[in-house]
């Protein structure tokens, strides 16, 4: 196994560890919903986002209880995200990971509740000076996230996507979707380490940068495994911007210059890191990884 | 005009205006999410828990602008559950304060996104400065918020509700539901002036057993109107429990205990304000508004 699965691994116990105990539990006529949260966020997925903020911690020497916990606040963002993205009134979606949909596991109210909660937890637990003993720097990562998941960040990122099947999209217009709607919550998993670390503008810039980088080289080769992968591989459907007519990196630029884009995107994010040591060399392998992941 | 109705009045007039400087504007694909948010919470309603938060924090002399973006953030909490819950998935309403539900007016995916981007920035909000100088109160208020408003919360009473349709269900599960439903949203309300104004344990006591009594107060009060009033009157549907076969106070108690049990609890709510002083004059007539009103 290579050193970042190996690492990518072992932060996913240890992110699991941490979400599980920050959980509810109960057996109350809600049970349904407790079990709805834990099914959404415990069954699968890559932990990406956390990994990004365990690494980025890495770089300015934060304890690993604090960075585990703004990373599991993250990754609930993410699982909320991905629970109402997959209602029937949005994307209808039935696999994810390679399992049922929440809303299709359960039923749509208690997906959309499971979604609520985790969204509601997550600044919880970010308030909580167990994350960090400065709240001033617990204000900073709340604000910081909410604009990154909010109405002008993810959230305008899903309503133009879902806007955007019915029109003819510039390349433009599409960078910045992703921008809103993947991007935002990737460069914040990046920032979070910085903000953790009390770090120099510097090297904020710097972890932006290569947060810009590997959020669109994300959707680029998710782009391309649309339509070259199988839904067997990817745990969720394939083919699906083609089928619906929806504009993507891919169906504009081509597989070709859609692959050379991918890998010049995925130097530029490493050279962003050159201003840090060798403690960066799991976040360089990350660019690599993203550049060529097949699922 | 009472002194309450003008107080009243003139606090929805300034909340409205600092939810309004708060909310989102654009121009581009996410406009109608913009449209739909500003459609949500700014076209009506009482008010009645920025009027708490208002009204606890003038105990404690607390700078009023404070004061005013804890009772917005509040108001948007308030708002975004009430989308949520009015999806047809959930409660399947389609009248809200005598307007559309946001699903009926827009779609249903984007009543779902703007019930998303209210409730994160609500967190947003009161974790800026602006919200108060002292970074730890900002925390403690986000921390109640979300306790009170997640899914140990607010949420869990809204999914034991869902569930409890087809349910039989004792007076006791009817009290835990209230209490988290709708009773957790104005105790913090009540308690958000509190932390504001670092209230004494004394004082904090005193306002959550007023916020307890009058909360449960206002569902008895709902359950009466839901059988006695009208459609024109309420700006909502009535006779809703009873069409559903859904237990509630006054199906269980008979209306006469019903009404009974709402003015003792008034008068209870108005006993635990003894311990302030005239400023707490306001709070009291709110308590017998709630147990008076006709919608």
């Amino acid at each position: 196994m290579s050193d970042l699965k190996l690492n990518l691994k072992n932060a996913r116990k240890e992110v699991d560890k941490t979400i599980k105990s920050l959980l509810p539990i109960g057996k109350g006529i809600e049970k349904k919903l407790f079990e709805a949260i834990n099914y959404s966020i415990l069954s699968s997925g890559k932990r990406l986002r956390p990994f990004l903020v365990i690494q980025s911690s890495k770089l300015f020497d934060v304890d690993e209880k604090n960075a585990l916990r703004v990373a599991s606040s993250i990754e609930m963002i993410h699982a909320y995200s991905l629970i109402h993205d997959d209602l029937p009134a949005m994307d209808n979606d039935i696999l994810r990971r390679g399992l049922l949909t929440t809303h299709k596991k359960y039923n749509e109210a208690t997906a959309i509740l499971a979604g609520d909660s985790l969204l509601t937890l997550s600044f919880q637990i970010l308030s909580d000076s167990l994350t960090h003993n400065d709240p001033k720097i617990r204000c900073e990562l709340i604000y910081e996230l909410a604009k990154a998941a909010g109405a002008c960040g993810m959230v305008a990122g899903q309503m133009m996507d879902l806007e955007a099947e019915k029109k003819k999209l510039s390349i433009g217009v599409i960078t910045r979707i992703q921008r809103l709607k993947t991007g935002a919550l990737i460069a914040f998993s990046c920032d979070a380490g910085a903000i953790l670390g009390r770090a120099e503008k510097k090297h904020k810039f710097a972890l932006q940068g290569y947060a810009h980088d590997i959020g669109l080289a994300y959707q680029i080769r998710d782009d391309l495994l649309d339509v070259t992968s199988t839904t067997k591989k990817l745990g969720k459907k394939v083919n699906k911007d083609k089928k619906s007519g929806k504009k993507n990196f891919v169906s504009i630029l081509g597989r070709d210059r859609a692959k050379k884009q991918l890998e010049f995107l995925g130097n530029q994010a490493i050279k962003h890191l050159e201003i840090f040591d060798r403690k960066a060399d799991l976040l360089r392998e990350v660019a690599q990884f993203i550049v060529e992941r097949n699922k």
